[in-house]
């Protein structure tokens, strides 16, 4: 089995100039969970990854220490605690996409509040399983919760998730085991994979600048950013959002050893300004004439 | 009944160069009140455009979880503890122009904290009302404060204060609705609209790269600073901040896909500079030149 | 009585080239007091001016709510509580110069803290004192602390302290009451004025973009800064200081409508840099080269 | 004795591209401990320093009234509370290397954390001591912890550390004290010495304009990134951060006046890129080309 290479004709397929008449309604609204008392930070990064790029309104429930930190950085962002909850459950249905897992933890007040999110989703919305989340999925045997589930493990969570060892995580033991599980996995790592009901494809960009942590967290609030703005269809914005992350970053890392993720959220404006205006199909060379 | 189209005229006949002979009271005080526990940025994004646009002084009144992040963005800023009513009452006294609404909430506190806020407005004051002040206000049923009103709501804020259903929402109704009402009402929409006593206008400009949580915020805090600062006449400074904050949206939106409103702001300085050097009447073809 | 002007040939003669065989000791340790509940940014700001400077060791002793904000924006300074005691009188026993005031308050604790800086401060030490711990000093009638005062109110401050009142305050006067307080005084007003044991002199430069809050906080922070850095001679650091704030604004104001104070912090490196290679006594014409 | 001049080889020795290949445990896990109640500053400054050389997982256990600070500044670290000691203890277990010291503070409280560090650290680690932990480990007469050990005191420092006073610092005498004590030091003083196993050396670059406080503190996150990341030649790897922290901050010097400590962590990304770029061995030209 084969997996097909993605190419930057995904970028103008998705990212297309914003409709004039339009409110913030009409970009979506996103729920990022996630951010206990020690990994604070990595919900940050994945809410900025949702705001820069242009996600209509962007909630975010965690621990509350985390809350002005986050604010300090993202004004745009509203809070809320992740253990009330009523204002969980309530937020959950206003929202077109879920993100759930970036600095959840692993802990018993993590499985709650997990357990909330699960309990709370509905059909018609973008679910985003992402780290810690998928490490509880996994451990505790949970049911999954409705919703178009989308999961966005790294090679160990993918490992727990799927019973598949990391050195046996060939394209068609992957593919097997996300026709079972439903919904997109995105498998990050070197050349990441992703596997949907519509095709499976493997990103061909991205370097080793990007291996700092945090950078899958940014993954993850792209992807819910993308899904919960770019609704025509959902395959098409998950593949989007994972071929600019590392697009942007293959950008920034052609002056830089390393790329922090919140510089590729930051730099998620112009990127997609650029793609807009080039057209459907076109090939737009971010790598060759930047 | 048509309504005449704003053109940048109304930037250089506000924004004029400094008098030399000044001193920070000169520029005017403003005080904003919002930003409960759960909506801390919306308080920052509107207090941002006041300092950034030179009011002489700022303070904030808010829930006090948000004071460390505002000061760590906005260290022009002075905070107060919004449900210190003494301090409330006595801060409103000092000052030009009250703004109230940005992220205040809904909930019994918030509405507290608005009555207090309407007990203590004076008949010279600039009062600007907004986002879930107008809400809370139309629920409750409140009388009016005293002060030069100014409303900022979005459409359903709108609604809901005039009673006119958003597809009802045409010139002549929202006319009539803002004679009824007094005041100045800035219904922000695409291609706002602004009612006042003296002429009703629309906003030709702006665009959907917009269109993203806290844009109405800032425009508040513009309106806000402005009208503390240039107090020759209201319905212009009004008018100005109006126009100005979606020329600057505009502007950045020429290398942006989205606009964030605290970019807005920190584009002020060097935009105002501009607008202060062009001269009174003259087109400045900000959209053309930059 | 007329005041001399100051020109910019006083920087050159303050701001020197680094000796090359010196350690962070060897410019100076400084301790700023002030920063209370409601104005934590005016002690941010004065610190920012210390720490960009290039004052060797900078620490804060201010309301413990602030030490979150000041160390997000300024990790290079130090923090304790301003109403511990003892620490706060151990640290002032560690210091060149103790600055007093910026965002202090005038409530009781505030007096406290101010009565515990002044039964700490040395003979050999530079004291600046500032915004409301001029105030206090004035209306609870304190006896002068041990040290090279510098004062630096603003116009009304100043009526508080000479009680000469503001339309009064001419040359003569103010002569009259600095000699009778002693020490060195920075009446903060368009166009300063510096009254010292040695000279009194007016500063030409300077404009009404500085005319917001945070920009008297910031000064007292330079004042701070170049009294610790540059010992050699007192009023001319404090004539530099006071030089340089304006200069740096000037720059700034070419481009922007008003300027605020965080960014001349901020810009301070890079002009120090300029002048210290442009040779002692040299025009640098920073207003017309830049 | 005369001490071997380091020159900008050990950059390109130890600075390579990254190999494609790779994940975020590729390039190393470091836990940082420090920052008590007054010194989270230190902690910052080193942490970033860290995390901008691009190590692979950053942690730091502080007092947790720093965490806030922390995340607001540094999203991609993760952050515990150094009291808890399991927490502590786990955490050095898996990491790379343990840097302890900066703003630890010398109270009972940084004493009992500083040796359930020593307690724990395991013999294949890198072990960086820094600042106060010197100090109380001078004034306690600890035992050493397990671990290849890096020592990075300043003068005074290594006085309290090797009893020699800093008049008597000669290289013979530093070597002899080095060798008594094993592991690697690094004198922090105006052309810093360090002392290896295998070599002495001194740093000839860097200037007065480091000559500020929290440098050391950086230079400490930055041995620590680096052994971390670096893991062929724990030697070369202390060599070349301590190499690059003045290459930087000579480049930064060349416009400023004064180098701020967190201005050298930002500036790592794109000086490690030419670095990485100019292949091994090669005369970079650092301080005659940019």
């Amino acid at each position: 089995m084969k997996l097909t290479d993605l190419d930057e004709t995904i970028l103008t397929d998705v990212i297309k100039p914003r409709p004039q008449e339009s409110y913030k309604g009409t970009f979506g609204k996103i729920l990022l969970v996630g951010g206990n008392h020690q990994f604070g930070g990595a919900i940050m990064m994945a809410t900025a990854a949702a705001v820069y790029s242009g996600t209509g309104l962007v909630t975010v429930a965690c621990d509350p220490t985390n809350i002005t930190a986050l604010h300090t950085q993202l004004p745009e962002a509203m809070a809320i605690d992740f253990t009330d909850k009523a204002a969980l459950t309530g937020m959950i249905k206003r929202v077109n996409t879920v993100v759930v897992g970036p600095g959840l933890g692993e802990e018993a007040a993590s499985l709650r509040v997990l357990k909330n999110v699960f309990a709370a989703t509905m059909a018609d919305q973008t679910v985003v399983i992402d780290g810690s989340a998928i490490t509880l999925l996994a451990r505790e045997g949970l049911a999954l919760p409705a919703g178009h589930l989308v999961f966005t493990p790294h090679q160990m969570e993918w490992q727990r998730l799927s019973e598949i060892e990391i050195k046996h995580q060939t394209p068609e033991a992957n593919k097997a085991a996300q026709e079972k599980l439903g919904g997109i996995v995105v498998v990050k790592r070197h050349h990441s994979e992703i596997y949907t009901p519509t095709g499976d494809w493997r990103l061909p960009i991205g370097s080793a600048a990007q291996a700092v942590g945090g950078m899958g967290d940014t993954l993850a609030g792209l992807v819910g950013g993308f899904t919960a703005q770019f609704r025509d269809d959902r395959v098409k914005a998950v593949l989007a959002a994972t071929y600019a992350h590392s697009a942007v970053a293959d950008q920034l890392a052609e002056d830089q050893y390393v790329v922090l993720p919140h510089q590729i959220s930051q730099a998620l404006p112009a990127f997609m300004k650029k793609v807009s205006e080039s057209g459907h199909g076109h090939q737009i060379g971010f790598n060759h004439e930047n």
